[in-house]
């Protein structure tokens, strides 16, 4: 985004910016209801509605004026931050040269209803002066028929480039990679490279490294800018590079990357093909982006959200984004309760085993949960080899049992009190240790499972989590119940 | 960690390291389990236990080289993944110069169990060949007494610089600051800094730009490496710097910087105290660092775990790390039962309420996550201004009551299907359309009202909306059914 960067948006402390951007945006909000208010005068009294055009227009020349100051990051900040209408109105007052940088900073969500809006044409106007690797990267998350409209919009070398790009699979490397960066022969001097690249005038950005290949293109070593800087000008590249260095294969996954530049401190390396040639780079910048993307989508996932719900979509359009995990959870929870109605005789001779169960099965959800987010954590930073597994079940078995007696013991001595029964009480302690060991099981399975069965481990895992718990729960309690005490 | 990384760890396709690493912690955890065995058959027979050593001390030295070529990073990942035993094993096979570098990449618990078999004095030479911010990044994760002790081992120098690293609170851009940095003068020659540059050998580890000061050390810009290798040597660096940019005040919180460095895709930034003298540098391995962290203890918090547990710590401490939230969620269970007992008589003369009761709580508990986990990205983001607020919240509830319809009828299907009992079937859609909307109310609310009170929005979250969704779910079914039913 480098060529965006106005001086100004970048000037001293970054809070001032803060101020700046939450002020735009309350002035957006305001104006979208100005402009709905004005639209239903309308009728009641023209010269009014003159006079508001007027006083609205020079709020847009102001607004305009002050967005054109602002990173494509910040004025993608302040269109999240938007609802449609005032969505809308700000979009309009993005020069339509800057639109396309604004776009690959907004989410998939916004992009999209940004997009929705915009004729083929247009669209494609917008991208044509991105680089390929980040048109393949708006075009990859449009609808595919407008795609494929946009695509053809391009001129040859563009199209060829961005369909390569877009052949990858999604969360390769490959499909993230910049296709900027600049390589050099091993046989040249440091005064040869510095020449050429004082031809080229700029770097790419994030560029720490320049990539050493042969005749043939195929990666030999890396030389740092650091070398080159402090290196003697006469030495040969060969001398100066690093010839053991970590790449990455177009089709590793983006996981793999985001590991290696965490434990390794990069900030840029190289992309190979299968013939060990180099076909781009991915930088520090895109691994931020994907740990963050990751980082903010989990808790949504674990309920069983995608990750691109819009804050301000409609109403249907959300509440239907929910249905399908709504619907497993309703019909989980009737499951949960034909277990209590096969117990329906036990209940009607002792109503206070309706008020306790909740109870068993309130705990077995949470300590389940626990369970689960150490195993999902586990899984993420990859340290669940098999014999950390079988290690790790039978701790969390352990502890389920040791707690179990503690706060079953702590349950007991609740009903004791209330209902005088001790055969009760010894049936609550009980279930209360088969649950929380129920629910450690599930905590480590069903994560282990969803991804055995290549799913994403964390997506809708709360949800099924509580549906095994709950059932287990009432099924144990009750159970326990009509053997022992009717 | 530059100065540690050997190039054979870092040789080839990152791959190979993963299953060298795989390997080695099968190793070390297969020696742990043979050593056990080993020392219980001592006594039993003399001749065979002396066969036995040597076979493990071969072992021992094959492991010892193979660790010494692997990355601290990756030795602190084959730390991480083994159980106590293993990891006393593989702790003391690293070479005593390497474990400071290796400590720094360990978890904050893991850390602390590493450290704990250490005396003061062996610390203190552990730590001392550090950078000061490493030592103080170390010093600060140990226990005060042991930090302290470590502290007066150091040289005066690096004592005082520790000393003021330690007193910028947690979590601000001061304390996770790198005090190495290289500074220039406004109307020096580009000559003139390359000639400094080259006496000083080598870079700190991320420097993609220097620091242009003025005599009293105070910030005037910043000289991109990039612009000192293209720009005409002659030039001076006031030509060339950039005099507007992004730096942060040593109290500035990390939050900040991440969403700086993540929005304007910067690689390094200064750091300056509140004369704006320049005093360090942040760069984006701790922004990497930062997020991943933050990103992998979200789920943990959200169900009340502190981010610190190791996976192998000993069942008892781990049983009591998870006691605090589950006493609150047994008390809580307790008082959503209390609920049940004020309508013990109504169910007693109709104990489908009690089949049917835990469903409407179930999915008030899964909807209320929902909504809870847009609410915490929301605040992630610093998405939810006041007004944005107010539209959520609005939005939800439509959701909510909208969502409440749709499912509330189909439960009643199930119910008049079930019961044949026209008037329960209007009181569980009435529930749930209520429930519901209590759920959004507790899913938006909780984390505010946390983050309110200065606590961290995520942490227990999902146990407090149980809670609440448990008690009122069956406070508004039973109520509406003694009222409407009984």
């Amino acid at each position: 985004m480098n060529e965006f960067a106005d001086p100004s948006t970048q000037r001293q402390h970054f809070r001032h910016l803060e101020q700046a951007r939450a002020q735009v945006i309350e002035l957006l909000s305001r104006q979208a209801v100005e402009r709905e208010l004005m639209q239903r005068t309308v009728s009641e009294n023209r010269r009014q509605d003159v006079v508001a055009q007027l006083v609205a227009r020079q709020h847009q020349a102001a607004l305009e004026t002050r967005l054109a100051h602002f990173h494509p990051a910040d004025i993608a900040f302040v269109l999240e931050s938007l609802d449609p209408d005032a969505r809308d109105l700000a979009w309009a007052l993005v020069k339509p040269e800057r639109r396309g940088a604004v776009l690959l900073e907004t989410s998939d969500a916004v992009r999209r209803m940004l997009v929705a809006g915009m004729a083929p044409d247009d669209i494609a106007a917008v991208v044509a002066p991105l680089d390929s690797d980040d048109i393949a990267d708006l075009v990859g998350s449009l609808p595919d028929d407008i795609g494929q409209e946009v695509l053809q919009r391009l001129d040859n070398a563009d199209q060829a480039e961005v369909r390569s790009m877009l052949s990858f699979p999604e969360d390769s490397v490959g499909s993230l990679m910049d296709l900027d960066f600049v390589a050099v022969r091993e046989d040249a001097s440091l005064e040869a490279v510095l020449r050429l690249l004082r031809r080229r005038k700029t770097l790419p950005p994030h560029t720490n490294q320049l990539f050493v290949v042969d005749r043939g293109n195929q990666l030999r070593g890396l030389l740092s800018l650091t070398r080159l800087l402090l290196a003697d000008p006469e030495s040969e590249v060969a001398a100066e590079m690093t010839r053991d260095t970590i790449f990455f294969y177009t089709d590793d996954r983006m996981r793999e990357a985001v590991t290696a530049f965490e434990k390794y401190d990069l900030v840029s390396a190289p992309v190979v093909n299968l013939h060990n040639q180099v076909v781009g780079r991915i930088t520090v910048d895109a691994i931020v982006d994907e740990i963050k993307e990751r980082a903010s989508t989990e808790s949504l996932r674990q309920v069983g959200l995608s990750e691109e719900e819009d804050l301000f979509a409609p109403v249907t359009q959300s509440a239907r984004n929910r249905w399908p995990w709504l619907g497993l959870n309703v019909l989980t929870a009737f499951v949960a309760s034909r277990v209590i109605g096969a117990f329906e005789d036990t209940i009607a001779q002792l109503v206070a085993l309706a008020v306790l169960m909740p109870i068993v099965a309130s705990i077995g959800g949470n300590t389940g949960n626990q369970t689960m987010a150490l195993v999902i954590r586990g899984l993420a930073l990859g340290q669940l080899g098999a014999a950390q597994l079988r290690k790790m079940l039978t701790k969390e078995l352990s502890i389920a049992a040791l707690n179990g007696a503690v706060w079953g013991s702590a349950l007991g001595l609740f009903t004791l009190l209330l209902y005088r029964n001790l055969p009760l009480t010894l049936v609550i302690a009980g279930a209360t240790i088969l649950e929380l060991m129920v629910a450690a099981l599930a905590g480590v399975f069903i994560p282990l499972l969803l991804q055995r069965f290549g799913r994403d481990p964390v997506m809708g895992s709360s949800v099924i989590l509580t549906a095994i718990t709950d059932s287990m729960g009432f099924f144990i309690f009750l159970g326990l119940a009509a053997t022992f005490l009717i």
